[in-house]
């Protein structure tokens, strides 16, 4: 499976992936799962925005029974790595091959699921397709989004050859749900274990910084004439990378745009996103404060304007303790927190019981082309899968 | 002929130009510049990269003089303002207008010419039209260069309906060049004069700062396991507006690229253009060198690596002082430097006797929608040519 999903939506200079929601290597990428499943006599269900997900019935009776579901999603940030995603739908599929190899016989459905646009890089907003789903964003709100070229999400998904009209996947019959990950940080490394079991999600959020200036010849206009708001960026940019690192949590940015963007003019306007994530809803909010307090000093003194728009913040999620205590005696996983987002967090701040299995990263690194797990490791985690799978679907299971 | 011109190429939101050489706006403007010089039986050629000049030959006899030449340019900036460079056309058009109503019959040619690319704004070599005139540029270095989209200036040169084939302006009969431009500073403001003339260019020149890093997760990257680009740039941009203002020189950063421009990912690779510009060779050297070392220190303390490639640099450029003694006579006009660069340096540099004329900006604003001339000054201009090209096409003026 893993050399089939190779080649889709890779870059040949970075070798990093661009799987972008609604474009072709994302199309290729949901034939190639409803193949799979297909081939594994999975009844594949495709639903009005791209969020896919095939069921296992038990071969008796309790099909109606509420099932559990696994799995995780096929986009990639831009020119990211092959593991975020991508490896919890493999797992899970390869999980299921190694249950009917072990000769387990389901008491629940079991299901493997794909989420759109995880990431949120083409419209911003993370975990799109789950939120969707547990209505944490409205399609209404959503169809308004645009993409960096314009395109209206609406559009895009239709271009897709999607039709929302024809509705979005179903939660009611999903018990629990199960998310495995590579790791995006290095704490199964320190502590020398290939899989872990996850707490709890910090709260993240992405906000807009716009500053606003004057553009002017780059040559001829005086530095003090000057409104430059890429100065006021800059300094920003320096002050929330120091304000994270006084206090122990996270600070970036990553993406700009800038209005020219011509060499030899002083700009009108630098757009900057940043991503910040705190251990608690308080500190994540005073840190974003004091950094957009730093920025507006700055604007003063550099005669520029600065407006701040969260697009979109999510609050700390805390995964059922009672079920990661349960599934973590398993095989004495330990249990870790995560700074990044997933489809986890949705659904389990929509109420259902879930749990995230992560798979060791030799580096900790991610959304790069460098990101990686070993295979041994990696076997580990669809192992572990299974075993999980296995306590929850297995007769006699606690709901 | 401004009415006609005010529309091309203009954006609706923010009332800027985006006129880029060797697309729509700019065949636009060539065809409007042809028209409205056969429509006062001015002889025009086009060369084979979109260079146009037109002559108006002396009635009698001698039409094989050196002649004298005048003109700017049309492209423009990114969201650039209506005057840098369509100021200098339109007032030659008109100046040969004015001398026609006064009954003046030139000794020798006056021709009006447009040179492409002057700002360097779609393959980053200013002043490429005359640069390849004068031989400054060769076709061969030039026609590698690249656009944004990773167009060939080669390519970009035939799709625009032009064949480098069929040669390049010839400057074998222009004894003098002289180039009426909006003023891009406040000089004449404070001079409280309407038109001035030009002793030299500074020094300038374009030099990108190529930042790599290490691509990483926004959330789950630890602050101090980061190699992040982005602060080295942050902190470079600072050093330059600060090195800048120390030396009353001129030091910017108005172009940037980012890889992979993600919001949840730490970048891999920040491209920036710094744009300087100092009063002598070795102020801008030095402020450049001081700049870099500033920037590689950084580099160290982030763990991220810098190449500085010089993409264009333009030694100080002095026009001929007797020309602009001799001219600045005809109206007690001041004599002032520029800090901007232009075709006229770039002939002079040929050794072509050069003079500039400059019309006040009540601003200073330039490479802006807020760039303005005032309609009073503008016609000031015109008189103030007429008057330069009598003096230089008279019969029995000087060489």
């Amino acid at each position: 499976m893993w050399r089939d999903l190779s080649p889709v939506g890779r870059s040949a200079s970075s070798g990093g992936y661009f799987r972008q929601p609604w474009a072709s290597a994302e199309s290729e990428l949901r034939a190639w799962f409803a193949a799979e499943c297909t081939s594994r006599g999975l009844v594949v269900e495709t639903d009005g925005i791209g969020n896919q997900v095939a069921w296992w019935s038990p071969a008796s009776g309790r099909s109606e029974e509420p099932g559990v579901l696994t799995g995780s999603h096929l986009d990639s940030v831009l020119d990211g790595g092959a593991y975020d995603g991508p490896l919890g739908v493999v797992s899970a599929l390869a999980a299921i091959d190694l249950l009917r190899e072990r000769g387990f016989e389901p008491a629940r459905p079991i299901g493997v699921s794909v989420f759109v646009e995880e990431e949120g890089s083409r419209f911003g907003r993370a975990c799109l397709g789950s939120r969707l789903v547990t209505g944490a964003t409205t399609w209404d709100e959503a169809r308004e989004l645009r993409d960096r070229d314009g395109v209206f999400l609406a559009d895009a998904v239709s271009a897709a050859g999607l039709d929302p009209a024809q509705g979005l996947l179903s939660l009611d019959r999903v018990a629990t749900f199960v998310e495995l990950h590579v790791e995006q940080g290095r704490d199964l490394v320190d502590r020398d274990v290939a899989v872990g079991l996850a707490t709890e999600i910090w709260p993240h959020g992405r906000w807009r910084f716009d500053f606003a200036g004057q553009a002017n010849h780059a040559g001829t206009t005086r530095m003090e004439d000057r409104h430059d708001p890429m100065l006021t960026y800059a300094m920003t940019a320096l002050a929330a990378d120091k304000q994270a690192r006084l206090a122990g949590q996270r600070a970036t940015f990553g993406r700009i745009s800038v209005e020219p963007n011509g060499t030899n003019a002083v700009p009108s306007l630098v757009t900057a996103w940043l991503d910040a994530r705190a251990s608690t809803d308080e500190a994540l909010a005073e840190m974003v404060a004091l950094i957009e307090r730093q920025a507006d000093e700055r604007a003063g003194r550099d005669g520029t304007s600065l407006v701040v728009t969260a697009e979109s913040v999510s609050r700390s999620v805390a995964f059922d303790p009672d079920l990661a205590a349960r599934l973590a005696a398993i095989g004495d996983w330990p249990v870790i927190p995560t700074q990044a987002g997933h489809d986890a967090g949705i659904l389990s701040a929509a109420g259902i019981p879930t749990a995230m299995v992560f798979v060791r990263n030799p580096t900790g690194i991610s959304h790069s082309p460098d990101e990686h797990a070993e295979t041994a490791d990696c076997l580990a985690g669809v192992d572990a899968l299974a075993d999980v799978l296995t306590e929850l679907a297995r007769s006699g299971a606690p709901e």
